[in-house]
């Protein structure tokens, strides 16, 4: 079922989903959330509204334009329909569970809702499902939030996945390391955003070693293997060293407790990891099917260090494999109640007939009761 | 973890979920989720946001006053942040389903949102999970929404759950055969509606055989084995007629499929059904849970037959027995990862020491490995 919707019927933006997709999306969320349970990540869920200022704190100010704003008729203040689940789970570590043991692994599911959406990525509602480790500041704390999200995914199926690991300050450290400033400094950071590396080139010409280490980095972004090589804290400047170091042991505790997955190091990517200071995740499905996750490093309330992945479910529907398909068998009038309670116990939607005119054909089942078995049926097209 | 959310944080109305709670709540949904799959009912995902045309139309008129509003800076046209998914579920099955064969059998979860809370039910937020059967006219299409119901929350392990059936429709058509007119007929319903026995049997006095139909029906009220002998068809109206007879065939058949499940029958209820024109149901949990779901019979868009059953996560989750905990157990620095593979598939969580400094305790884990086994701590108090 996949009739694109109706546009007079729903704002742009916000869709249904429809049999058999909405209960796929749900079972693979459900399906993460016990992978990540697995690894003792605890489930809190935030209310969908919040009073404006919690939500709007800390990584949040990120979000802080895609979020649809109401007023609370109650208290006569502005609430905002979550746009990110994140700074929910921030305002909880830091409140509620403030006294509980560091680091607190958490995790959570739902939807979030943005003002907008883009020419790219027009869904304006989308589910979300992540973790969060909070107070943790080892690179151990950033290797396990990636293989935790990576291993979630791998569970459903999903082939072909690779972990690309941004750093988000690097650019900005090494070109303010350099002594370029305004207009430069802006441009250079723009044409490293589009990755023209010509025009990277042509900026730091003659503007020293520092300068150089950009169109470089550029060059160096692909698997983490070869991409470490540029990264040599030696050749770095101070304030660029710390960086790269702990890149270094992210990608290193990675690659030791996951040998076989595919790494990928962008030394100077930093789009969309606004609130990001350290490591920035990016989990990539397999051919089309774009990003199911991202993540990184930040800084939860009160400055408390914090690492996490967000999943996008309709992502990871579009990535994971078809699983089988519920068979449906249609009973007719008069079917035992034991009939059909066996039928369901090995696995069968039932489908009862409630009056003479009720078919099986019509009810779009795939079997049907004879008396004795739960005979297939011609047609097999179930929706 | 139950300690009041602090209103500072919070709207009125609105909190979160802690462990081991919000883990529960969407456990218990998706079992909820997966009783009504099995009997045929297929799940859809409607947006939280619609038009608010759409979302007020038909039986969402009765949710109006209590539904949000925003203006969508995309349409430029006002949305409702959703106060009940059937409307949405209605406007499905009349337009991207209305092709599929009917009766069309559709289940739902997700949250909901009112504008205010009562003093009685102060969430503005609800998780509600539920079925419709749409294009089913037959007294079983009734019977078999509630009995789905009824089967979903005693698979949780909820026992000592009882259905109440009203009949929205009937105290209006007595009073209106009785020839009972303005303002006598509004005070009479507001006096049935508090089940005032004494004002109703003085309001009645000396109007006819039909009026005092009402204070013999008030009283009759309860288990239906006796409450069904008041309903004798003969004794009634044209117009109530087929109001008892369709009840007597709903109840019966419910019965019928459930001879043990406590039936109550209150032929004057109409509390809370605005919107509905056949039986209404409630599904009570033991002692003081309060009401588990709610349903009933309806008219779709185009003035289809309906009928469903809305469950409420936060009852049900007061009702069900607490499940087993989920064992969660700390891995030393330099655990093997295969010991940590090997205790997940043994159902355990394992919480990872991410440096030297972290514990079992601190993490609040029940068990320690030891490089060979899982052992238990002496403090079980896990959150």
């Amino acid at each position: 079922m996949s009739e694109a919707p109706n546009p007079a019927l729903l704002p742009a933006g916000l869709m249904d989903l429809l049999p058999p997709e909405a209960e796929r999306e749900a079972v693979l969320v459900e399906a993460l959330m016990e992978s990540f349970a697995r690894h003792g990540y605890e489930r809190v869920t935030p209310p969908l509204l919040e009073f404006e200022e919690g939500l709007l704190a800390g990584s949040g100010a990120a979000v802080a334009e895609q979020t649809f704003r109401l007023m609370d008729p109650v208290s006569q203040r502005m609430m905002g329909l979550r746009a990110d689940m994140t700074p929910q789970v921030a305002r909880l570590a830091a409140t509620r569970l403030a006294g509980q043991g560091r680091p607190l692994r958490l995790c959570y599911a739902g939807q979030v809702l943005r003002v907008r959406g883009s020419e790219l990525a027009p869904a304006r509602q989308l589910r979300q499902a992540g973790i969060e480790m909070i107070g943790g500041a080892a690179p151990e704390a950033d290797a396990e939030v990636a293989l935790v999200a990576v291993e979630a995914v791998s569970r459903l199926g999903i082939q072909g996945i690779s972990l690309d690991v941004g750093l988000p300050r690097m650019a900005q450290a090494l070109i303010e390391a350099a002594g370029i400033i305004e207009p430069l400094a802006g441009r250079l950071a723009r044409a490293l955003d589009r990755k023209d590396a010509a025009d990277v080139a042509a900026m730091v010409e003659g503007r020293g070693p520092i300068a150089a280490l950009l169109p470089e980095f550029l060059a160096a972004a692909g698997p983490a293997r070869e991409a470490v090589a540029a990264l040599d804290p030696a050749r770095l400047p101070e304030s660029a060293r710390p960086i790269a170091e702990n890149a270094l042991s992210v990608v290193r505790a990675i690659a030791a407790r996951a040998p076989g997955l595919r790494i990928t190091l962008d030394p100077v990517e930093f789009r969309g990891f606004q609130y990001h200071v350290g490591v920035a995740f990016t989990l990539f499905g397999p051919g089309m099917t774009g990003e199911l996750a991202r993540g990184g490093r930040y800084l939860a309330a009160h400055d408390e260090p914090a690492t996490g992945m967000t999943l996008y479910a309709d992502a990871v529907l579009r990535a994971a494999p078809d699983g089988a398909r519920r068979r449906r068998c249609f009973l007719p009038m008069g079917t035992p109640a034991e009939a059909g309670e066996r039928l369901r116990e090995a696995g069968f939607a039932t489908v009862a007939a409630l009056s003479a005119t009720d078919t099986a054909a019509a009810l779009r089942c795939t079997h049907e009761w004879d008396g004795e078995a739960a005979i297939p049926l011609k047609t097999t097209e179930t929706v």
